[in-house]
C-alpha cells in the first residue's frame, strides 16, 4: 500500500483551522486526524484516544525521553504533544494524517518528517479575522488584542510553509486543501517506485 | 488580477495526453490551451489560430531570431514552436495555460519559465500502453515498436518533472491534473503579494 502523507496545518488563531480540518475529514475518507497527548485533565465531553490521549506528567516525561513524540510544547502549565506511533501507524495504513498544530510544533515536525506537506491558513484580511473573532463572541476585547499580537509573531513563519491557503469561503478552502494533498501524492519525489517499475518494464 | 500558471504536460506517446488535456479544458474554465506555430501545411479540418498558427518558413525563422518562441523543434522537416506572446497574454489574463509538449521542448520552457508546473503523464504499466496503442489501431506493429523505443528515451526525463501522473482512469486523471494546478496556485512562493498585504495589515 502507498504510504500516506503527513499534512501540517497551521494558521493564525481564529482563522478557522479546526472547522476546515473537521470538514475535510468528514468529506473525504483518505484522512486521519492525529490525536495529541496531554497532561491536562480531561473535560466531561472529551474522550480518551479521540480528543486526546490523557496521560500523567510522568508518562509524558517518559514519552519525551523515549523520543515517542514528534513535537511537544507547554501551554498554561500543561504538556501537549503528538505521539509518533499513532502518526506512523496511520501513515503506513495509507492514511493522510492531518496535524493541526502551532508554528513552533511545525518547525519540530519538519525536522523529523521532511516530506510533510505544510499549509498555513490565513484570513482574506486582518479586518476579516478581527470581525470573525468579535462575532464568535467568545473572547474579551483584551483577549482578541492578545490574539492579534500572537498573529504578528505567527506571521513571521508564513514563508516557511509550502502552501498559503486563504480561508475565505470554507467550502472552497476545504476543496483547495484536499487538492494540495492530492497534488502532493503525484509529486515525482513520492513516486520513485512507479518510475522504477516503468524503467523495469521498458527494460532500461 | 492574479497571473495564471504555465502548465507543461508531457508523457509517453500514446499515453493519452491529448484526451486528458482536452477534457481538462472542457471541464474547467480557468484554462487556455497554447496554440503552436508550424510551417507544415494546413490540413482541411484545421483552423488557423485554433489548431495551429500556420506560418511560412521565413516567418518562423524570423520568430526564432526575434526570440518570439518559448520553444521550438523540427519534426519530419517541419518546424513547430510555441509563440511567447500568446502564452504571456493568456497568463496575464489570469488563465492557466496548458502546453502539451515533448520532453525536449519542456527543457527549453523551464529555462524561460522556471515557475512552470511540469507534469509527466504515464500509463499504469507498459503493457497497458502497448494494449492502448494496439487497440487504437492507427499504427503498424513497427510504428508501435518505434514508439516504445521513443518511450525509453522519454522515460529518462521523468525525474525532471515536478509531477508524475498516472493516466489509469481518464476521469480521475483529469481531476488530479486540476488538483495539481489548484495546489500550485496556493504555493507560498506564488503568494508573496498576499503575505505582504497581511504583514502590512498587521503593521509588522
Amino acid at each position: 500500500m502507498k504510504k500516506g502523507i503527513l499534512v501540517v496545518v497551521s494558521g493564525f488563531s481564529g482563522v478557522g483551522k479546526g472547522t476546515v480540518v473537521k470538514e475535510l475529514i468528514k468529506r473525504y475518507d483518505n484522512y486521519a486526524l492525529s490525536v495529541s497527548a496531554t497532561t491536562r485533565p480531561r473535560k466531561l465531553n472529551e474522550e480518551h484516544g479521540k480528543d486526546y490521549f490523557f496521560v500523567s506528567r510522568e508518562a509524558f516525561q517518559q514519552m519525551i525521553e523515549e523520543k515517542a513524540l514528534i513535537e511537544y510544547a507547554v501551554y498554561v502549565d500543561h504538556y501537549y504533544g503528538t505521539p509518533k506511533a499513532f502518526v506512523e501507524e496511520m501513515l503506513s495504513e495509507g492514511k493522510d494524517v492531518i496535524l493541526e498544530i502551532e508554528v513552533q510544533g511545525a518547525n519540530q515536525i519538519k525536522k523529523s518528517f521532511p516530506d510533510a506537506v505544510t499549509v498555513f491558513l490565513v484570513p482574506p484580511s486582518v479586518e476579516e479575522l478581527l470581525s470573525r473573532l468579535k462575532n464568535r463572541g467568545r473572547e474579551t476585547a483584551q483577549e482578541i488584542e492578545a490574539r492579534v499580537e500572537r498573529a504578528k509573531t505567527e506571521a513571521q513563519s508564513m514563508g516557511d510553509y509550502s502552501y498559503l491557503l486563504v480561508n475565505d469561503q470554507i467550502e472552497e478552502c476545504v476543496k483547495e486543501l484536499h487538492a494540495i494533498v492530492a497534488a502532493a501524492h503525484a509529486e515525482t519525489i513520492r513516486n520513485e517506485e512507479m518510475m522504477q517499475k516503468l524503467y523495469n518494464e521498458l527494460q532500461i
